[in-house]
C-alpha cells in the first residue's frame, strides 16, 4: 500500500527499505535531502517538503513519522493543517505514551486518526523484522499491510506451546495493543525491561571480570579492610568464550546476550568505551509508570539509576557522604581505586 | 566412554538418558531404587550401592554425582575410601565454588580428580543440550566425550559474527573455565544474572497487568494520596498476547521470555502460583562474592531480595515501619491493598 | 495575628492549639462540629461554613487549609469566591508542589496570593514545634509570625560549628524555601529521605532479629540450599535494649530511632502490626522527580518498593517468577517460609 | 581501673584521653613512639614493646586493641605468648565478628578472655562518650568501669517513654549484646545502617541540587529524551539552610544530618571532595550477613553499591552497557553529562 514516511535516520532509513522491499510505495522526506536521495535510490518517492509529501500521497493519507520523541509536536504542527478527515498520522518514534493520548484527542476533532507504534528491532530490523506495539483506533486495521511487511512475519520462531496458531497477530511480530498510547505504554515497559536485562548481564560480567582480585595486593589501614580471603578470587575468566558458551542451552539466552558475545568476541577488554550509558526516555517513564500504580520495579530502577551514574549524576550525593564521613570520623577520600 | 552416575532426580535422570542415547555407558545409582530402575530400562547399568558402582567401573573411574549440594560432602565421605588414584569426581549441581575449592584441596593427595560443573538448561536440557560450565585440572580433558554428548554441540546456534569458529568449545556449549572452582564459579554468576533477567520481565509484566488501576476508586484519606491521572491508566494488557509479540523481533527476545510466553497462554492470570519464589543459593552467592570484590550488583541483589520478600522475609522489617509512622504520625495501618 | 484555619485533623488541630497558645486569634472550621468544639473549647473563633469563616476575618485574610492533599481543589474552588485581592491561601498539607505552581498561578489574577507549606512533626509537633518548609511569593514574609509559633524557635537544637547564627530564619525551624512550590518541593524530598531513613533501621533491625537463624533446622532438598554456618547465627539479639544503646553516642542516634526505641520498648516484638506500610505520597513524588533530573535514587526507591511490597503489590511479579521456575526447572513452590 | 591500650591513632588517642579524664591508670603502646609522646604528656604510662605493656600491667591484665582489624591477628599472635590465664584481650577496631569467634575459641584452650567491642562515636566521642556494643563472656562485666567511662553516661538523652529506667546499660551507652561475636555483629548491622541513613540524605541533597534542572537547555536528538516540563525544575535550592532547617522539629532530625549542616555551612558546594567513598568492611559483612539470613536489604545494600560505584567500580558494566546498545542500536556514547 501507499505510505509516507517522515524522518530518514537509522530506523526510519531501514523500515522504508523494508517496506520498498516488499513492494509498498513509499514517499518519503527529511531534512537531510541526501537521506531522501539514499532511498529515491531503492524506489521511494522524494518529498522535499511536507507538502510534497502530502500532495504525493492518496487520500486517505497514511504517514509514518519517525523523528525524535522531541520534534514530534513540531512537525504535526506544521503538517496536520495539510490534512484532512480520514487520514492517518502514525507515530513510531519513541514518544511518551501520555502525547499520544494529548494528540490523538487533538486529532480526533479533526477527523485524523492517530496510531502510536513502539518499534524494537534496532538496526537488525530491516533484515530480522521489526517488534511492532500498536496502539489506537480501528485505523490500525488499515495499516495492516504495513505491519506485516515491517514485523518478522510467522515462523520466524518456535511455536510457544500451549498457544493456538494464529491466536492473534502477535505471532507475525506486531499486535494492536489497545486504545491510544497503548503501543507507546507497552514499548515504554519493553526498555524499561531490556534496561534491567542488559544490566543483568552487565553486572555479571563485571564481577567475572574481577574473579582475580585476589591478587591484587592491598595496604592495610584503617580506611580499609582486606579481602578475607584471596585464595578465592584466583581467576582469570574468558568473557567472550563465557558469552558464547551461554548462548548455547543456558537459560539466559537471549539476543542481548548474542549482541554482548560479538561485542566481546572482536573487543574483549571493551576499550574504547567510557561507560558514559545513556537513556532515551522509556525507562524513566517505566519507573514513573510503576510508582503511579504502586507496582514495585527494584529491578528497573537500579538499571536506570546505573546509567544516571555512570555519566556522574551521583556526583553530588557522593561529596555529601564523603563530607559526611570527614565530619563524624576525620576521613580523608583515598585516592586509589579499590578500597 | 564408561561413566558413574550418582543421584537421579530431575536433571540426573535426563542427563543420564542424553549419556545412553549418545551410546556411553553409564552405570547408575540413587537412593531410590525406582529411579534406578527408570534408566536400566534405557540401558543402564544397575548399582545400587556406591560399591557396586566402584566395582562396575573400569580404572581410572569418572564418577558424575547429580545430588542436592547440601548432601555433596556426605556423598563423598562414603565415596572416596572406594576410590583410587587417577580417579575422577565430578560434581555437576548446584556446589559453591569455595567447596569445590576446599575437596580438590583434600582429594589431591590421594591423587584423585576433581571436577566441578555448573550446568544449566533445566528440564528442556534432555532435548537441547545442557550448558556445562567447567572447572578443574588436566582430567577435564580425559572427559570430553562426555561434555560433548551432554552440550547442545556446534550448529545449534547462529555463529557469533567477528568470533573464530572453533576457537573453543564454548560454540559447543561447553567450556573448561579455568582451575577448581571455576565451572560453579561461573555458574553461579549465570544464575545471579538469570534471577535479575527473570526479575526484569516479572516487574514489567506487573506493570502491563496493572495498566487499568486508573479505573479503580479510591477514597481521598489523610492516609493515602489519589492517582494524579487515572485517564492515563485504563488499559487492559493482554500478557499472553505481550509476551509472545516481543519474542518476534524485539530486543528482549529470550529463552526466559518463550518460557513467560508458554506459561502465559495456557494460564494468562497465573492462577494456582502463591508467588512463593525459592532461591538455590547461587543467586546469594553471587551477592556475596560481588561484595567481596566491591562491585557493585543493584539489579542481581534487587531480584534476590524480591525473591526473599516474596516469602515473608520483610515481616518485621515492614512492622518496625508501621511501628515508627503510628510512633511520629499516629497512623493506623489500613486494611486495603492499595492505598 | 489573625489567621483562619480548615481542617482540623490531627495536624490540623494540634497547630491551632499552638497557635492559640501562643496568642493568635484563630478562627477554625472543619466538616465536623465536634472537632470544631475542642477548639473553640481553648479559645478558637468557631466558623461552622467557610462564609462564616471568611466573614469572622478582617482583610488581608490569612487562610491556612489543612486537608488532605485531594480534597484541596475542592475546598479552593468553595473558597476562592468568597475572598478578594490581596487575601493569603495557605496550603500546608501534603500537596504535590506541580498543583502549587498550578493553584498559584490560577490565583493570581485574582490577587490572591498562595503559599505552600511543608509540615513536618508528627503528633510531637504540639510540643517540640514544627519544621516548616515555605514556597512563596512576597505574602511569606506577612507570615512570619504564624510560622514563628508553629515553628520550634531558635535555641532548641545545639548551635551548628561554622554557621553564622541568625543567619537565616532555618535556625528556629522555617524556612523560605523559594518561589511557589519550593516549600513542598522540600517537603517531598523530606519525606523520600524519611522513607529512606526509616528503611535503613528497619533492615537492620530484621537483620538483628534473624541473628539465630542458625539455630532452625532444614531439610536439604535440591530446592533449597543449606546454611553454610550455622554456628555464625546463634544470637538472641535484644532489639528494645540496642535500639536503646544507639540513641547514646552513636552515629545514627535521631529521633527515627528515638522513636524506634519507644516503640519497641513497650512492644519487643512489635505485635499488633501486620506490616502493611502505607505512603502518602511524596515519597513517590520523590522518585519521579529525581527521574526528570536524571538523579540516581536507589536508596529512596529502595524503601518505597518495600513499602509497595509490603501490601502485596509484587504478588503478580512473583507469581511471573514462579512460573518462569517452573517451565524451566519443573520447580514446584516451597510451602514453607526459609527456603 | 588499670588498662592497658594498643594503637593510638585518632579513634585510640582519644578514648584513652576519655579514660585518663576519668582516673583510669592507662599503659598505652603503639608503633609510632611519637604517638605514645601524647598520651604520657596526659599521665599514660608508656610501653614501648609489647613486653613493657605487659610487664606494666598487673594480672588479671585487661588490653585494649585499637587497631586497623586487618593488622589484629598479627598482634594477637605476638602478644598472646606474653599473657597468662584470666587476662582480658578486647578489640575494639572493626573486626569481623567471624574473626571474634575463630579468636575466642582459640584463646578458651589458654584461659585467656577475649571480649569484642564494636565502637561507634567517631572523633566526637571524646567529649560525647562512645557507643559500645560487647560481645563475650562474664570477662565483660570486669570490664565495666572501662565501659561505664567510654560510654556516654545515663542522663546525657531524653528517656525513652516506657522504657524502664535502668533496666540494663543501654541506658549509658554501652550494653553486653551476648556471647562472643555479638558486639562486633551489632556493630556491623549498626554501619549497615549507617550507610542507608548517609545515603538516603545523600540522595535527597542531590535532588534538591538540581531542582534547577529546567533551566538549562538540551539539544533535542534521537539519543536523548527532553524533560517534559522544565517549569517544574527552576528552583535555586539553599541546601546549607535547608539541611539546618531540618534539624529543627523535622521528622528526620539526627546526628549525622547536624553533620550535614555543619559540612554544607562553611562549604555550601562541598567543594574539595572528589566524591570517592570508601567503605571500611561492616557494610559489606551486614549485606552478606543478611543474604545468609534471607533477610533482604535492598536500602542497605543500595547505600553499598553507591560508594563501589563512586569509586569507579561499575566501570566495566558501565562499559559492557554501551558495547550492547552499539550493537543494537548502533548507539554511540554520547560525550555530556546529562543525555
Amino acid at each position: 500500500m501507499q505510505i509516507g514516511m517522515i524522518g530518514l535516520g537509522r530506523m526510519g532509513a531501514n523500515m522504508t527499505t523494508r517496506l520498498l522491499r516488499d513492494g509498498h510505495d513509499c514517499v518519503v522526506h527529511d531534512r537531510n535531502p541526501e537521506a531522501i536521495g539514499r532511498l529515491t535510490a531503492l524506489g521511494a518517492t522524494e518529498a522535499h517538503t511536507l507538502g510534497e509529501l502530502v500532495s504525493a500521497l492518496a487520500a486517505p493519507r497514511a504517514i509514518w513519522l519517525m523523528v525524535p520523541a522531541g520534534t514530534v509536536d513540531a512537525v504535526l504542527a506544521d503538517l496536520t493543517p495539510l490534512l484532512q478527515a480520514g487520514d492517518i498520522l502514525i507515530d513510531g518514534g519513541n514518544s511518551h505514551y501520555h502525547d499520544d493520548l494529548r494528540r490523538a484527542a487533538a486529532l480526533r476533532p479533526l477527523g485524523i486518526h492517530y496510531v502510536d507504534v513502539g518499534t524494537s528491532g534496532g538496526i537488525a530490523g530491516l533484515e530480522r523484522g521489526y517488534c511492532l506495539m500498536v496502539g489506537g483506533d480501528q485505523a490500525v486495521e488499515h495499516l495492516t499491510p504495513i505491519f506485516a511487511t515491517l514485523a518478522p512475519g510467522e515462523g520466524t520462531q518456535p511455536p510457544t506451546p500451549g498457544r493456538q496458531p494464529g491466536a492473534s497477530t502477535a505471532d507475525q511480530g506486531w499486535l494492536h495493543c489497545g486504545p491510544h498510547g497503548a503501543g507507546h505504554f507497552v514499548k515504554m515497559v519493553h526498555n524499561g525491561i531490556e534496561y534491567g536485562i542488559m544490566a543483568a548481564y552487565a553486572e555479571g560480567m563485571n564481577i567475572l571480570r574481577h574473579a582475580d582480585i585476589g591478587r591484587q595486593t592491598h595496604a592495610a589501614t584503617a580506611e580499609t579492610t582486606p579481602l578475607r580471603n584471596p585464595e578465592h578470587y584466583q581467576y582469570d575468566m574468558n568473557l567472550p568464550d563465557i558469552a558464547e558458551l551461554w548462548r548455547h542451552g543456558s537459560v539466559i539466552s537471549s539476543w542481548l546476550l548474542d549482541l554482548t558475545a560479538t561485542a566481546l568476541a572482536s573487543n574483549p577488554a571493551l576499550s574504547g568505551f567510557q561507560g558514559r550509558v545513556s537513556d532515551s526516555g522509556e525507562g524513566r517513564w517505566t519507573i514513573q509508570a510503576a510508582i503511579d500504580e504502586a507496582v514495585p520495579t527494584p529491578v528497573l530502577s537500579a538499571a536506570l539509576y546505573s546509567r544516571f551514574a555512570s555519566r556522574g549524576e551521583d556526583d553530588f550525593a557522593n561529596r555529601v557522604l564523603s563530607a559526611m564521613r570527614q565530619a563524624f570520623g576525620g576521613h580523608v577520600e583515598l585516592p586509589d581505586t579499590q578500597d
